[in-house]
C-alpha cells in the first residue's frame, strides 16, 4: 500500500515537471478520493490548487472533505468564487458544517456568501447545535417517504432525489407534520412487489435520538442495532436529520482517543499528533502533571513524618518504590477496566456491589500470590544471596503484609472512584491510573509504616 | 431507555405468571432483536426456552446472535433438533461461525450435524482461518454480478438472491473464474437506466483485503473509505467473502479494549467484565504485576546504594515519591499518545525524528514550568511556612534540576520505546505507562542522587 503510494507520488511529480497534466488526470481518475487527498497533501502548497483543478468534478468535493483543516483553508483562499461554489454544491451538509466549524470567521463569511439561501439556512441551523451533540454531526439530507406510497412510488422518489443524499438505503416514513412514523430499507423495498404499500411492511418501532443527545449515544446505538443510519428528531419529535454509520465510526475513534488521553492524565486535544503544536501539547499535559506533582508532595510529607524510624532502619526505604509501583499498577488495572466497561455499557452503577465484591477477591488473589513470591524472593535473593542480614523475618513479613493490604485497597478504590464519578455526573475516565496512583501511593506508605511499627520489634 | 426496559420486563413477567403468552408475543413483536436479547437474559435459565419459543420466526435467529455465549450454549442444549435447524438456517454464516467458535466440541458436532452439506462445508472453511484474520470475520454471502449484465438483470438477481445476504447494497462484479473485477452499489444501479450495462459504470479500482490480513486492517479501511462492505480475496485473488461495516465497529471496539488493557499492564480478556471469573481476571492481571514488581526492586536497590548519603540528609527521601510519580506520569503521557497515534495510522516509524524532536521540546517546556512551580513551592511552603530549615537553596536546586532532566528523559524514552517495539514487530501497546514508569523510576533516582551529590555541598 505505502510502496504503491510512493510510486504514484513519484510518477505524478514527474508528470508535473513535464507538464503532462492529462497523464495526471488519468492517474487520479482511477483513485479513491481518500487516497487522492493523502497524495495531494504531500505536494507543496503552491502546487495544490493546480493539482486540485485536475480532479474530476464529481471527485473534487469528496477529496476536499478528506483533506485536513489547514489544507482546506489554504485551498479556499486560492479558490475563485466559482470554484468554491462548485465544491460547496457537491458537499453533503454535515461535511460542509464540519469544515466551516474549523475555519476563521472571514472565510466562513465568504463560504456562506457562496451558498444558496436554502443551504445557508440549513448550515446556520446545524452550526447552532452544541459540540458533541447528535445535531452537530447529523445531515438533513435523507430520503423521506409517505405511508400511502407504493414500492413503485418509493423507487421513483429515490431515483429522483437520491443522488444528493448521503445514504438512500434507509428510508424514513413521515406524516404531514414531519413526525417520524416508520422506517424501511431499500432491501425491503426490493424484496416486495411494486404495488405493495409502504405502510403494510414498514417498521413502526423506530429507534431514534434527539438533536441534543450526546453524539456518543448515537454511535453506540448504531453499533448496537447494526443500523446504517439513525434518525434524529427535534424537540417537537419532527425528523430533522440522520447520522450515518461512517460518522459513527469517526465518533467512536474520537471518543476512544479522548478516553485514553484522560485516562493518562492529559486534557483531550482535537488535532492529530503531528499537527498539534508544541505549545498545544504542553497545554494538554501540564495541568495534570502539576496537579499530580503537588498531590505527590503529600506522599512525601508522610515519609517526613516517619523520618526518625527510617533513620533507625534505612533498609525499609529500599522497598518503598516496589510498594508504591505495585499499588499504583494494581489500582490502575481496576480503574481502567471499570472505566472501559462503563463506556461500553457493560457495567452500571447498580452493579456496584457486584464489582466491588469481585475486585476485592481479585485483589486478595493478586495480593497473596505476589506477597508469596516476594517473601521468598526477599529471603533468598536479598538476604541469602546478597548477604543482607539487616533483613529479618519480621521485616520481610511487614513488607508482604503491606503488599496484600495495599493491593486489596488499590482494587477497591480503583473500582469505586470511577463508578462514583459517573454517578455524580463527572467523567469517569479522569479517575484512572495517575489519579488512583497518587492516592494509593499515600495509603501504601501509611500502611507500610503502620504495619512495620506493629510487626517489627526494633521499631 | 433503561426505565422503559424495566417496565417492559415487569409487564412480561406478569404476563408470564398469568400464562398470557399471546400478550408477550405481541410485546416482543414490537421490539428490536438486540433489545429482546437483553430482556431475555434477565429471565431465569428455565424460562428462557419458553421465552425464545414466543419469538416470531424471522426474529429468532437475530435475537439468538445477540445473546451472550453462555446463554446460547444453554439454549442449544434445550433446543430440539428441529428448533436448532430453524435457527441455524436463518443465521448469516459469519455469525454462525462466531457462535460455533465459542461452543464446546460436543455441541459443535451437534450443530454441524444439523446444517446442510453446503453450509457445513462453508462453516468448516471459515473455521480454519486464524483468529483475528479478515477470513475469520468475513461472510461468504454477498451479491455477485457479471459485467455483461444490465441494470435490470442486476435487480432481478438481487431480488432473487438478496434475501439471504447480509448486505445487498454493495455488489461485486466477478469474472468466470471468480476474480474480482469491479464493484458497484445499489445507489448507482438505481440512478442508472434499466438497459445500462454494469461494465460501463462499475468502479474498477477495487479496494480489498486478503483472507489472512489482520481484521484491524479491514476495520481501518472500512473507516477510511466510508464503505459499507469490504471484499475479501483468497491467495488466488478470487473473491471469497465480504466484511460488513457493523463487524468493523465491533472489531474497532474490541481492538480498542485490547489496547487499553495492554496499556495498563493487563493481558487482554475476551469476555465482558461481569462475565469474566475472578480466576480469569487474576490470570490477566497477575503476570504484569509480578514482572513490574520484580523490576521495581531494582529501583529499590538503587536506594540501598545511596543509603549512607540518605542517612546524612534524610529530607531528600521525602521528595522521592514526587519525583518518581512525575517522571512516570510524563513518560506515560508520551507513550500513550504515540501508541494511539500509531494505531490510528497518524504516525509511522519514518516520523521518528519529528516525534522525538517534538517530545524533547514538550518535555523541556513541561520540565521547566513544573520545576519553576516546584522551586517556589518548596521554598515558600516547605521551608518558610513549615519552617523546615533543613532545606537549603542547593537542595531545592537539585530537586528542580532533577525534575527538568527526568521529564525530558521520560518523554524521550516514552516515545522511543513504543516506536521501536512496533519497528521490530512487537505490540507497541505493551510499552506504555506501567512499563515506562518502571524504567523512568530507576533513572529518576539515579539522576536525583547524581545531581544531589554534584550540587549539594554537604554530600
Amino acid at each position: 500500500m505505502t510502496e504503491l503510494r510512493e510510486e504514484l507520488i513519484e510518477s505524478i511529480e514527474q508528470h508535473f515537471e513535464k507538464r503532462e497534466l492529462s497523464q495526471i488526470k488519468l492517474i487520479l481518475s482511477e483513485l479513491n478520493p481518500a487516497d487522492i487527498a493523502e497524495i495531494l497533501e504531500t505536494f507543496p502548497n503552491n502546487q495544490r490548487l493546480l493539482f486540485f483543478r485536475l480532479l474530476k468534478k464529481e471527485d473534487a468535493a469528496e477529496v476536499f472533505v478528506e483533506l485536513d483543516g489547514d489544507t482546506q483553508e489554504a485551498l479556499i483562499h486560492t479558490f475563485s468564487d466559482n470554484e468554491l461554489r462548485e465544491v460547496l454544491d457537491e458537499l453533503y451538509l454535515d461535511d460542509a458544517v464540519d469544515i466551516i466549524e474549523e475555519m476563521p470567521a472571514t472565510l466562513v463569511k465568504r463560504i456562506l456568501k457562496n451558498t444558496d439561501t436554502e443551504t445557508r439556512k440549513s448550515i446556520n441551523a446545524l452550526l447552532k447545535y452544541p459540540d458533541d451533540s447528535a445535531g452537530s454531526i447529523m445531515t438533513p439530507e435523507f430520503v423521506d417517504l409517505k405511508k400511502d406510497m407504493t414500492v413503485e412510488d418509493a423507487f421513483k422518489r429515490i431515483r429522483r432525489t437520491g443522488v444528493d443524499k448521503e445514504t438512500i438505503y434507509t428510508c424514513y416514513v413521515t406524516d404531514a407534520s414531519r413526525h417520524l412514523i416508520g422506517v424501511t430499507t431499500v432491501k425491503e423495498l426490493l424484496l416486495h412487489e411494486y404495488e405493495d404499500m409502504i405502510e403494510d411492511f414498514m417498521e413502526t418501532n423506530v429507534i431514534y435520538v434527539n438533536t441534543l443527545d450526546d453524539q456518543e449515544l448515537s454511535a453506540s446505538l448504531l453499533g448496537k442495532y447494526d443500523f446504517l443510519a439513525l434518525p434524529v428528531v427535534d424537540m417537537e419529535e419532527r425528523l430533522v436529520g440522520i447520522i450515518t454509520v461512517d460518522d459513527a465510526i469517526d465518533v467512536i475513534q474520537e471518543e476512544n482517543t479522548e478516553d485514553i488521553q484522560k485516562m493518562n492524565a492529559m486534557l483531550p486535544t482535537e488535532k492529530t499528533y503531528l499537527k498539534t503544536s508544541v505549545f498545544e501539547t504542553w497545554k494538554s499535559r501540564f495541568p495534570w502533571l502539576l496537579l499530580l506533582m503537588v498531590s505527590a508532595t503529600f506522599t512525601g510529607s508522610i515519609i517526613t513524618g516517619f523520618e526518625e524510624k527510617l533513620k533507625a532502619l534505612t533498609i525499609l526505604t529500599a522497598f518503598i518504590p516496589m510498594l508504591m509501583d505495585t499499588g499504583g499498577n494494581s489500582g490502575g488495572q481496576s480503574s481502567v477496566t471499570i472505566i472501559r466497561a462503563m463506556s461500553l455499557g457493560e457495567v452500571n452503577f447498580k452493579d456496584y456491589f457486584k464489582v466491588i465484591w469481585k475486585e476485592i477477591r481479585v485483589g486478595l488473589a493478586c495480593g497473596v500470590s505476589l506477597a508469596a513470591v516476594n517473601f521468598i524472593k526477599i529471603w533468598i535473593v536479598d538476604r541469602m544471596l546478597f548477604n543482607n542480614h539487616e533483613i529479618t523475618f519480621f521485616i520481610d513479613l511487614a513488607i508482604c503484609l503491606t503488599l496484600v493490604v495495599e493491593i486489596v485497597f488499590a482494587k477497591f478504590i480503583g473500582s469505586t472512584l470511577p463508578m462514583l464519578a459517573k454517578k455524580i455526573g463527572f467523567d469517569p475516565a479522569v479517575m484512572s491510573s495517575p489519579f488512583i496512583t497518587t492516592i494509593v501511593d499515600a495509603v501504601s506508605l501509611l500502611l507500610f509504616f503502620g504495619i512495620s511499627t506493629a510487626v517489627i520489634p526494633q521499631l
